[in-house]
């Protein structure tokens, strides 16, 4: 496809990168004694040239010969003896909400750690915001060296009819972007159920995606690797990051697909397939690596996708292997492999010059030619953003809370009375559906902090006065006190849950206050409070004050007594709809097998 | 790039596929018990199934898994006990006319062999109709299961100012073919030295093929492997066949460029760098197979992509890497990898049904489902091809020739002359420059057979009483009587050679008369003729009578004192400017260094 993430399109610099080349002009830049890694042959030569100019490889020089006939006067050289220069890295799949910051901040985080291009799906943002949110991230964006390609979110809502989000977007609206200049594909379609039944406005996003010769990417969690599997490949989708066994890896290599190998902040599967994969032998010209996720702590403390590289690495994976899989494969994925994923003469000079290839750490990071990050510090400045008011004010609930909005009033004159409800494993998306008695109190239905059973509310925060809210139950996170928070996904709705409901209405004030995010509150008081202001996903800070204030919420989560890993995630899939088995969105319980809404009150 | 070589586009039956991989709807045909060549992997599938609906594959089944669930009372349902079923064969640089045949004509010959794409380059008709004869010439092709995909010829004339051909192509005219659907990329850029030194037309050319986001097919002669073929690379061409040692192919890989290896009739490289290539253990992924000219013997004797990848193996390539350089990799670089080059769901069920992978005897060959060939045979017929007119009358001489045509004025009182003559090698391409002296009688050069110096002449036929005609003196050949033919290299004008006017006079009128093609005459004889009246370059017989044509035509060239193997194909090259160092055109002598014409008398 054509790139239009380049300085200068190469039809309209063949010319001058044709004498650059010869020594009839001078490049830009000289990068001079690398140890080139050559993804195109998979080898590291040595003491290799490379010269820049128009913000492309216009000559590289291996095997005696230099680069010296392409230095003028004003040429910058660079010594890079002892450094490895690989192709800048590019991330196949992510959705940059996750790391509760911005793009231009994202690109601030990510760049000195290599990374050159990302393929964001902006899911999140478009559950709120639609279209017009994407639009304004990727204004946002924009003013960032880092290449953040758009994949347009094929999945908004995720599930239809069980829950309200604050947008949507159909086949009409998928084809539209599909001819903007920023989008490279179709982001995750997670809806394998409506692609399997043959749910027409999943079909129609992607056939809108082929006919304009972009491809779909994929999301199909292995259930049924033989039939479902096939038909979700042949239906046109061409990649997927949802593998957790060697056997589904191989399973979509066989058929086709390019496979994302994952390694998030929350989803670790390196280690679940790759010491298998190399084991195996087999082509790995179709496997990809990618993160997903990247919480903030994950970018500050250990880096991006220099971070996979590392653990691709000590997993056993070849390091050119590995590189190939974040540079030249994922370019030709993309159908970019004319600008991008390679050191060639004509590609766009992404550059990463490593120390090493065991650990990876960038000492110098190049876009488009142009030095962007030194010894892990971003060399670019981005003033703050200034997100349109419609991106900051998106906390739309209609109600003013109070303590009596956690009110559950129940027709019984028992003192208990049996409710479904959530719980919750350690480390686990998955949910089991209880059934629990809880005490009644004044005619209503209240928490039972000794049985570790919290009250939970969901907020339709999208709609006002309009919007709905639902109750429920869960159990497992034994705290004491209430938590709040708008991330919940998929529908970013208001999630509250607590054991009183004075905490549970300040926890939920304070998010609408602040215009969203993530609150704990214990005995009246707000122990930890990370403000997500742009659609209530993201915040406006620096991604280093955001990653400090995640680590104070979750020191908040054992004050108040949970011994979870990562609560605030679990938290965060309460709602999530396309999971089994139970969940609790704004419209009440959905059984996440039949897609059917459940009663509150158990039989 | 979007594919029109298919049958129904994915978009338009993807919903079809679904219910078909599900056992919803019944497949079309089932292949049963293959030996399937995942060339996504790089393994053999044992016992594997494949359901195809809509000229696609919509299932794949293996591990235990069948196809039994898509069979219903119309499958077609085929036992592929014992064989192997791998994607159809590419052919990813060929030019037709070297067949002697017609679009048409040159599918049944090769389709037979597994062969189901042909990424073709009509040079030769463009340089004698244009892209008027181009688009004739796929008037025929559609007509043919095989997949016939254009590469724009960017080389017409070949060399400027040095000859006159019929017709000529320019970056205009280039961008408009990329609008085309049968359009697939630009051919072979032969005019590096027109690149190197920024040729305009040539840039353009490259600039506006990366516009249509096609690839730029390459033909580089590595004279300098570093400046030289930097700065072509650079300038936006991604692919070469023109390699002759393990270098040159390992400096273009380096470089980026998607490397074809060539084994065609006249070119066999693979000796020269596959078993160096095998040893050194660099990624192969970005290796193509191609034939770029099979001869109409050897398609009826050896065969097409199925004699290449016999002779790849028996050179030590691993046989599924072998068949992934004329499928995966090719669809790969041509950007079609979600229509064609793997046996995977969705994709164009193009399928090959090999006896083994060693022979690759092609027990039956299938395109878009469709089995078109079976145990050598081709099973669709094509009517004989209605060529327009333009394209049959294409020797427009303007004078009619006579023994006194061939008569070569001199002023001179001596019995000698000394002249400049065209040396020709035995299998080599190349030519030497000559002085020789040659005998003068009634005061006009006459040829010298005692010292194998043969008189020759080059006539424009493609611009009548305006077209010009120039002589020359060829040594080596070694021939008595005169031989002449119209596929003379890069123009197609009509080169006549021999040792007497006489001889000459006919064969140059045999060719006249019959529209082109190649004659031998002795004594006032012919001795053999094949006719090519499409354009002086191909037939309109069965290729199994062209080849028999051909043969008879080389016992001439032996009957008449020829001891050169074959030799009608060193005389096709006699008018080359493009290689060196002396050539023949109806304008005169060419240097081929140097681009200057050059006088037949020497000093």
């Amino acid at each position: 496809m054509i790139n239009h993430f380049c300085k200068v399109p190469l039809w309209e610099c063949n010319g001058k990168l044709v004498r650059v080349a010869q020594g009839q002009e001078p490049a830009d830049t000289v990068i001079r004694h690398a140890q080139l890694v050559s993804v195109t042959t998979r080898e590291v030569l040595d003491d290799a040239d490379i010269a820049i100019s128009c913000g492309r490889v216009a000559y590289i020089g291996f095997d005696g010969h230099t680069a010296e006939h392409c230095v003028g006067p004003d040429t910058k050289v660079i010594d890079a003896h002892g450094l490895y220069a690989a192709p800048g890295l590019l991330d196949t799949h992510i959705h940059i909400e996750s790391s509760m910051v911005g793009p231009s901040e994202y690109a601030r985080g990510v760049v000195p750690h290599g990374t050159v291009g990302i393929y964001a799906d902006p899911h999140e943002v478009a559950n709120v915001r639609g279209l017009e949110g994407v639009k304004a991230m990727w204004a946002d964006a924009s003013r960032t060296p880092l290449k953040i390609m758009l994949t347009t979110p094929s999945c908004v809502p995720a599930v239809l009819g069980v829950e309200d989000t604050g947008s949507s977007i159909d086949a009409a609206q998928v084809a539209d972007t599909m001819t903007w200049p920023e989008t490279c594909g179709l982001g995750e379609m997670m809806n394998f159920p409506g692609i399997l039944s043959g749910e027409k406005n999943a079909l129609g996003e992607v056939q809108e995606t082929l006919k304009a010769d972009k491809p779909v990417t994929g999301h199909y969690v292995t259930t049924d690797d033989d039939r479902g599997l096939n038909a979700y490949i042949a239906a046109g989708v061409t990649s997927c990051h949802e593998s957790s066994t060697f056997q589904d890896v191989l399973a979509k290599l066989r058929m086709g697909m390019y496979v994302q190998l994952r390694q998030g902040s929350a989803w670790l599967n390196l280690p679940g397939y790759l010491p298998q994969l190399v084991q195996s032998g087999v082509d790995t010209s179709h496997c990809m690596l990618c993160t997903d996720d990247s919480h903030p702590h994950t970018i500050v403390a250990d880096g991006h996708m220099d971070r996979v590289l590392r653990e691709a690495v000590r997993l056993g994976l070849d390091p050119i292997v590995a590189i190939q899989m974040c540079t030249i494969n994922a370019a030709t994925y993309f159908g970019v492999g004319l600008d991008m994923g390679s050191i060639t003469p004509g590609k766009c000079a992404d550059i990463v010059l490593f120390e090493d290839l065991t650990n990876f750490r960038a000492a110098q990071v190049y876009i488009d030619g142009e030095l962007v990050a030194k010894d892990g510090k971003a060399l670019f400045e981005v003033e703050p953003f200034q997100w349109p008011s419609f991106m900051t004010n998106t906390m739309d609930l209609g109600i003013d809370i109070t303590p009596q909005t956690f009110r559950i009033p129940v027709d019984t004159q028992e003192d208990t009375c049996k409710v479904r409800a959530l719980g919750v494993n350690a480390g686990d998306t998955l949910t089991r559906e209880l059934t629990v008695q809880v005490p009644v109190r004044d005619g209503s239905l209240q928490a039972d902090p000794e049985h570790d059973i919290l009250k939970a509310c969901v907020f339709d925060r999208h709609h006002g006065e309009k919007g709905t809210h639902a109750f429920g139950f869960i159990s497992g996170f034994g705290i004491h006190g209430a938590l709040a928070q708008t991330v919940s996904h998929d529908a970013h709705n208001l999630l509250v849950m607590g054991d009183n409901d004075t905490d549970m209405a300040l926890a939920a004030k304070t998010l609408a206050d602040c215009g969203g995010g993530e609150v704990a509150v214990m005995d009246g008081k707000v122990l930890a409070l990370v403000e997500l202001p742009v659609c209530g996903l993201m915040s406006d800070k620096p991604v280093e004050v955001v990653a400090a204030e995640v680590d104070r919420i979750e020191q908040a989560w054992a004050t108040m007594g949970c011994t979870l890993p990562s609560p605030f995630m679990t938290m965060g899939v309460m709602s999530l709809a396309c999971v089994p088995f139970l969940r609790l969105t704004n419209r009440g319980y959905v059984n996440c097998i039949t897609f059917q809404m459940e009663p509150l009150l158990a039989e």
